[in-house]
């Protein structure tokens, strides 16, 4: 469906410690840069409103930045879309990531479209709503990320899948991709082409084209 | 050179109201991965402490979202290396972009590298520093952003250009392929590899690799 420009869509974007910079960034940019045309809100959704660090829980010296959520999860506006990134973080079972699953878990219903970014897609997963359903994630994590939910189709080669209304991606910098597919859906091949243009981005158009399923040895099978 | 794993590397990312957000978490999500690996600091420095949305100043109604500075320009540590990301925020004319080059007029002298990206060019270019050398810009936004300091050599036909030790890269995500550009340099080709294959990103390896220009119309001439 095109949308009108006047039309309100409302996105939400999924926070956590250690959620992965580039997972949120790249989709936020293609996301901004459509605000700048389009009636669109973006919120940021944690656990808490406490700033949330990119940095991963498992790697003590690493360097991270620290975000601000806009809502908790508990305080969260209705949401037309929702977005989630992945990054190492996704492996804690901390609080914070159980907080996200349970959201998810409940929100989907209401959702016109869910997005996961690369191990983002294992947050979904956890929650049960992609089972019977065929998804991807990052391809150098697939063995520990897709044992996590054998329940779901999981697809080895491909850039980004879409199932219904949920796309699903594979690693890191597949979001933008991905982001940029579901804006040629929603808004028309020619706003998603200016927004790549814009960011200077030759995007993949191919969601079966995935040179890194080969390079981790998941293609050919 | 190549670096050793116990040298401590300082890097200073420069913010302002309405940088890009690609523009810095795409060269961040490469030296964040370069962290868990190597002795690396990431500070953000802005005007003051309080979080710096990217949302352009210009634009009422986009979307931004707000990332929180480590230091103030005043209480920057001692730096190797300072990232400067373009926005449309480069255009303002406020105090915050106005401190910004003038840090950078200030440190330069003290920096290994100077690494910006997109119109991030422009506030080196203002600050003087790239006087009489090569760098590029955003092609998009050429003209404006090159007419600000004619003294500056500037390429119209490139991804980035390396001269002396500043690299300066043209719009958003070229930023990414600077950075792995000067990791590989850095660091070495496998360390940059590695990165680019965690992030799924197929990376430009060729610095004159630009269809951006010609399709803005600059090349060729």
């Amino acid at each position: 469906m095109i949308m009108a420009e006047n039309h309100h869509l409302r996105i939400g974007v999924v926070l956590f410690p250690g959620f992965q910079a580039l997972d949120a960034f790249g989709p936020l940019d293609v996301l901004n840069i459509l605000s700048w045309s389009y009636n669109i809100s973006i919120s940021l959704l944690s656990s808490t409103l406490d700033p949330v660090s990119t940095k991963p829980p498992q790697k003590a010296r690493a360097a991270g930045q620290s975000i601000l959520p806009t809502h908790t999860f508990a305080s969260a506006p209705p949401l037309d879309v929702l977005l989630i990134p992945g990054g190492l973080g996704t492996r804690s079972l901390a609080a914070p990531v159980e907080h996200a699953i349970s959201f998810i878990r409940s929100n989907y219903v209401h959702l016109k479209y869910l997005i996961t970014i690369c191990t983002g897609t294992s947050l979904a997963a956890r929650a049960g709503i992609l089972d019977g359903k065929r998804a991807t994630t990052n391809k150098m994590a697939w063995a520990e990320t897709t044992v996590l939910r054998p329940q779901v189709e999981w697809v080895p080669h491909a850039r980004w899948v879409v199932d219904g209304n949920i796309w699903t991606s594979s690693g890191v910098s597949a979001g933008i991709d991905v982001t940029l597919a579901w804006v040629e859906e929603e808004f028309g091949a020619n706003v998603a082409e200016e927004i790549a243009r814009g960011m200077e981005y030759e995007w993949c158009h191919d969601p079966t084209h995935d040179p890194f399923a080969e390079h981790w040895g998941l293609w050919p099978l």
